[in-house]
């Protein structure tokens, strides 16, 4: 029960605090010692190079242009200067449209506010039930519905301002939805590989590289087939060749099998890191050539006998690709590597789209196709699950999931009793003496508890991850898409019901399975004007210092100069402790859609709330627009399949907080407006439905007339080309090169001409970002 | 609270009233007179003449061969006799999976008896709670799990088996859904039309006829396309035309656009009554060549001038020949009667399953399609309703519908309360002498008021039909399938709970609301023993004297011989007296359903149930076998389309069942075995999708791999086959025949031929039953 006072004064460090953060960030940006912490992008798309090479040495680290400190706040014009097409181009589609959803904040709740502020401010004002009751309060609630008298005709102007607010909300929703579906079908049609792109090596079609050097545009048109049933006469190579020149014959073009490479894979990895200690003692001998350079064999190269690095190197290399050979041969060869899934290429884009949208066998659950995800999207460990095993993945990770939610606070609970100092002292007597000093005491009792939940808190995103890469997902998007899903459930349940009705998860769903249908949206709705300051305090700690923390990024400058301190050995190595990091869907847009969820909630019932969302959503808005224009190299570009997604979630946050209106109204003996209520969230329900149906095929189907447009013009356009004589030159296995960082799992690719005739067509992979991160290099080399 | 003695002394009853239906229909169906209402659907096969033909007069009417009556029950063997291939032959898939229903709830309900009585019986038997309670119980309730002492730990046995009785529904469950989709694919791919299929020239595509005469086979491989879009410059026609010609050039063959023909059918069939009219005159005449007829020209020929009959009809005929003529040329040439639908027809399956799963245009709201229903099961209404009016519609419909299942009691309270005495003779007073007779007053007290929810029951299901159909369905497979849905929930709701917790259903659902989560199964669960006596009252009552009551064919057997001897003129009349009906699915499903629940419901609780459920199953069995043989006429043929509904509802009664299970067990005090309770909804909703995923794509998609392995038979089979000769001999339009009867809605046809070149294909039309109804007929004329 905050004053406007208390919240002015809470406003007002936050407000310092976010300035204070931003200023230091203006500062830190403009030190040539920071440039590759700032401007990541640039310098991996390879359009700035590194300040330290060059003027004198002081200037080298710390910027002496005086003049630049005075335009401190020059990034927020620059950041809003560059064009959508532009930003498009220069970032994605997936990161233009990720910052639309802070432009819907704006668009939606601006209206709302001034609506609120105008119309129902001054209805809540002019009450005095309040002064006349013996609660204390504050000058928010007088400004909130529960200014209102029980009972009053004045509570038809919330019911009129709810009906507005949905209207506004709807009409905004449907439009970003067209908006959206226009720009991806834009983006898919409009698709083309630059040359640029491939330079990276990380395409899982050989035939890029081919591309590159011819600096032809083509059209890749890759449909991904998984179960792929096993044959006890045909390999999974011949199966999927036969299977789609029979059931494709007229667009079936040629296949490549996934190979299940993870040995491989490590062996690549191990000899690119000799290779960089090789550069780098290449290097040291290069400047300082009167010793060569030693190291010693044993471990971490701190004790054992010393041997001449380049030449021990240089031997590891030797034997390390002898290794790599090896087992590529028995990869190639043995049919145990091969996964039952392949990609399949099409003559035309309308074969493609064909083929992605159809079932192709009797059996649903084999020969499962669907358009190929972008190569550094593909999650290649899932390939090669079967239905069942699909199916029951998806029953446990529902119920782990439900446990995860609900009762997440037993284990906590558990670990904090251990965790206190008693414990301590009994599992580590000798402890006891250092534990009992008053200082150690007292940090171990005030922290320890609130540790164990905050780290759960830190790993609960990669929880999330882990069970939507258990459940089976074949792309990364899809893959954070499911984990965005959960985590704002989690948050719903945990942040903001939690913060209503006070106490657990599971403590709340025993409330409400013990409470009648009716009653849980009156428990929660009366709860919620009394929240809105802690919710205000929310949005300016979390919201506002949380965006100005996220334009300095203190966590990848502090690693960048550690890193750059003790472990960059070669060039290579400094772009790689860069660590541009991406805007993070699976935990950024549950964040957002929390700030919609209680914009929604809050306007109609203490709009005071409003400003400070508005407040969020414009910070974060310039914010997250530089930071993608500058620092973040998103590691996949799905083309906005996000959407329905974000859309679905404001429909939750409307439906609820119709629901809790409801529920509130009620509890004011405002009953005849019951009716009324009910039919708004059986509309909002009704327009989502209409929305899904008309705009969320944009996002799953592929509209045969556009590939049909497509192939036409394609085919118009260079006729003649021969694809099949552009295959047999393009068999090069990019696993074999070896010039890639791997990680995780090897993808090696064959190209198999199936075609005795010359074809005419065109071809260029699926999807257009700008440039890959090493992460998703990764994944594909 | 019946004892078992009541329950004999009913059963005994019920087993005698329907033995006694049994026997009028053994004696009635072997007399001549009746042979049309027994045996119509041989008659429609032409299989079977009139027995008035030829014979004694006397034998004409009555069978006087004794013999036949003592072997009175050899219709049941008879009926079971025809293995299921010959049966799918002779009345279709639907019929014969619809039998299929019936034998589930045997192969699901036989076993669960067997071990319900051979171990939970005994376990609630050879306890004494009830004894020892002062409670009023019957020997039923002893059986039943009433007589577990609270908090025994015989609940074990019950709990063990709720497991035991789910995995054997879910087993049985799959494998049905397996065969019924093994069933359904075969059948589609094998589907043939046989030439006698085409006499009744129902079909939309005059090709047929063509296809008659030149008693060839083909695949007719058509494809509907909606929501063609409004365009300024083309009509629908050309619109279509470039459209397929543009999107699937390779397989597009030839389309025909649906035309609006209201006015036209309603002269056709106006023109078809005058022509049986002309007939019967014309026969009368023959048969007394004395007079010729006269008829008198005014209303219902009671008065007017009297002429000459067979010169009155012949003027008549020929004038509404004009007419229909100047109507046809109309409609052909006016834009204004052309929907923006289409059928398309494809050169090869290949090309129609892929038009058929695919999306056409970047808005997924215009160039709809879909596999065309069979002719017969075109509901042309519809065709024509954009996409925003069909999204308006279902949500005026689930409101509707919403209303009508838990407020349907008020206006029949209100009808009930204006029909009473004191209504009546205050809104007609010159009735009060009548009225106050004491017979007459006690038959309106009595009845009055149980009529008008009579009336209304009778009538829900042709509202549930108006209410699919307005909700815009284009097959009538679809409506009835949709009706059957909702036509189970509002039984489940208003007979299944309704008779549960007494009271209507708004009170219940207002009792709900106020209820917490958890005590509605409670509630329910703990009135289920106390109400296994009604529901073994009402599957005698409704199952068994319903089944006997249904294969008498009471009412189509009085309408029969009044209609033959009041109205029938021709034996064209007299064909369409015969009424043989179909098997119903919006009704019988529903009904069967219910029968489904009670047994999962009670399997557990009241085992003594089961064996009615049992023998309701067979009786239903072989009644219904006996009658899709005999009698009904199935108007459609849906190729099984509606088992996943069928597969969805039995999966809704077991979670059903267990749900409330788990209410009752809370009240014994069996808590322990509520998480082990939870895990079987859990486990029955994944089984459920599991199964989604596995077989409902059968009925929902076209795998191209069949689609393509028929073509490429097909080829191999004929493989010069000149489609575009063909075509252009098959330029007819059957509503220019004017043979048909037409009630509805005429759909006249024109076949275009689009390709300059010889095409080798092979067509035939897509369903397979053997003879359509006039019913059907008249959709299609």
């Amino acid at each position: 029960m905050a004053s406007l006072g208390d919240i002015g004064l809470a406003a007002a460090i936050n407000i310092l605090s976010a300035f204070a953060f931003l200023l230091a960030f203006a500062i830190l940006r403009i030190q040539p010692i920071n440039d590759r912490v700032y401007f990541p992008k640039w310098y991996l798309k390879g359009l700035r190079s590194s300040p330290l090479q060059a003027g004198v040495f002081v200037s080298k680290f710390v910027n002496l242009d005086f003049k630049s400190y005075i335009k401190f706040l020059s990034w927020m014009p620059a950041a809003l200067q560059m064009p959508e097409p532009e930003l498009i181009d220069h970032a994605g589609l997936d990161s233009a449209v990720y910052l639309r959803i802070y432009l819907l904040g704006l668009k939606i709740f601006f209206p709302i506010a001034i609506l609120a502020f105008s119309v129902m401010v001054p209805v809540n004002w002019t009450n005095s039930t309040l002064e006349r009751s013996n609660l204390t309060y504050s000058s928010i609630d007088k400004l909130s519905i529960s200014n209102i008298p029980t009972g009053s005709n004045r509570f038809w102007t919330h019911l009129v301002m709810a009906y507005a607010f949905t209207f506004w909300t709807c009409y905004i929703l449907k439009r970003e939805y067209q908006i959206v579906a226009t720009m991806r079908l834009h983006f898919l049609a409009s698709e083309r590989r630059r040359p640029d792109q491939f330079t990276d090596k990380n395409l899982y079609l050989t035939i890029g590289k081919v591309l590159l050097e011819r600096k032809s545009f083509m059209t890749i048109n890759l449909v991904l087939v998984r179960n792929v049933p096993p044959d006890p006469d045909e390999s999974v190579d011949e199966l999927v060749e036969h299977f789609f020149l029979v059931n494709h014959p007229d667009h079936y073009l040629t296949h490549q099998v996934v190979y299940n490479a993870k040995n491989l894979s490590s062996l690549v990895s191990k000899k690119k890191k000799r290779q960089n200690w090789l550069d780098y003692y290449e290097l040291k001998y290069s400047r300082n050539q009167s010793t060569r350079p030693t190291k010693k064999t044993g471990f971490l190269g701190l004790w054992g006998s010393s041997v001449d690095a380049i030449d021990f190197y240089t031997d590891e290399i030797k034997r390390l690709s002898e290794e790599v050979k090896l087992e590529e041969q028995k990869v190639m060869k043995n049919s145990k590597y091969i996964m039952p899934a392949a990609f399949v290429s099409f003559r035309t884009r309308w074969g493609a789209a064909v083929c992605a949208q159809t079932q192709q066998s009797r059996n649903p659950t084999i020969w499962l196709t669907e358009w190929a995800p972008e190569p550094r999207d593909v999650y290649w460990d899932n390939m090669a699950i079967p239905y069942v095993s699909l199916t029951i993945r998806r029953l446990i990770i529902a119920v782990a999931f439900f446990f995860l939610t609900f009762f997440f606070m037993i284990p906590i609970a558990f670990v904090q009793s251990l965790a206190n100092i008693e414990g301590i002292e009994k599992a580590a007597p000798f402890l006891k003496s250092f534990i009992e000093m008053s200082f150690i005491k007292s940090f171990i009792q005030g922290f320890l508890p609130g540790i164990a939940l905050k780290i759960f808190l830190i790993f609960l995103p990669t929880i999330l991850m882990i069970m939507s890469k258990f459940e089976g997902f074949i792309s990364v998007s899809a893959l954070e898409r499911r984990a965005a899903t959960r985590y704002y459930i989690f948050q719903f349940i945990n942040v903001f019901l939690g913060s209503i009705i006070t106490g657990t998860a599971f403590q709340q769903l025993d409330k409400f399975i013990h409470q009648s249908a009716n009653e849980i949206p009156k428990t929660i709705g009366v709860s919620i004007p009394m929240k809105a300051t802690f919710f205000i305090t929310y949005i300016m700690v979390d919201g506002w210092a949380g965006c100005a923390g996220e334009i300095l990024r203190l966590k990848p400058l502090i690693f960048y100069h550690l890193k750059n301190f003790f472990l960059v050995k070669t060039e290579k190595d400094r772009e790689e402790a860069m660590d541009p990091g991406t805007f993070g869907f699976n935990t950024g847009e549950p964040q957002i859609q929390l700030y919609f969820l209680l914009g929604l909630v809050y306007a109609v019932v203490t709009p005071f709330l409003l400003p400070f969302i508005l407040v969020f959503f414009a910070l974060a808005y310039v914010v997250y627009r530089h930071q993608i224009i500058n620092v973040y190299n998103q590691e996949y570009e799905s083309a906005a399949a996000f959407w329905p997604d974000v859309h679905g979630r404001i429909i939750f946050a409307l439906v609820i907080s119709q629901l809790l209106l409801m529920g509130l109204l009620s509890t004011k003996e405002a009953a005849n407006s019951t009716p009324l209520l009910i039919t708004l969230p059986v509309l909002t329900i009704w327009f989502h439905l209409y929305c899904k149906g008309r705009y969320e095929p944009a996002f799953v189907k592929h509209p045969l007339q556009e590939a049909m447009m497509k192939d036409t013009l394609e085919r118009a356009r260079e006729p003649k080309y021969n694809l099949k004589e552009f295959l047999q030159n393009a068999y090069i296995h990019p696993v074999f090169k070896g010039d890639e960082d791997s990680d995780s799992e090897v993808m090696s690719e064959k190209w198999e001409e199936q075609e005795p005739v010359l074809v005419q067509t065109k071809r260029q992979s699926r999807k257009n970002t700008p440039l890959p991160s090493k992460h998703s290099g990764s994944l594909s080399s």
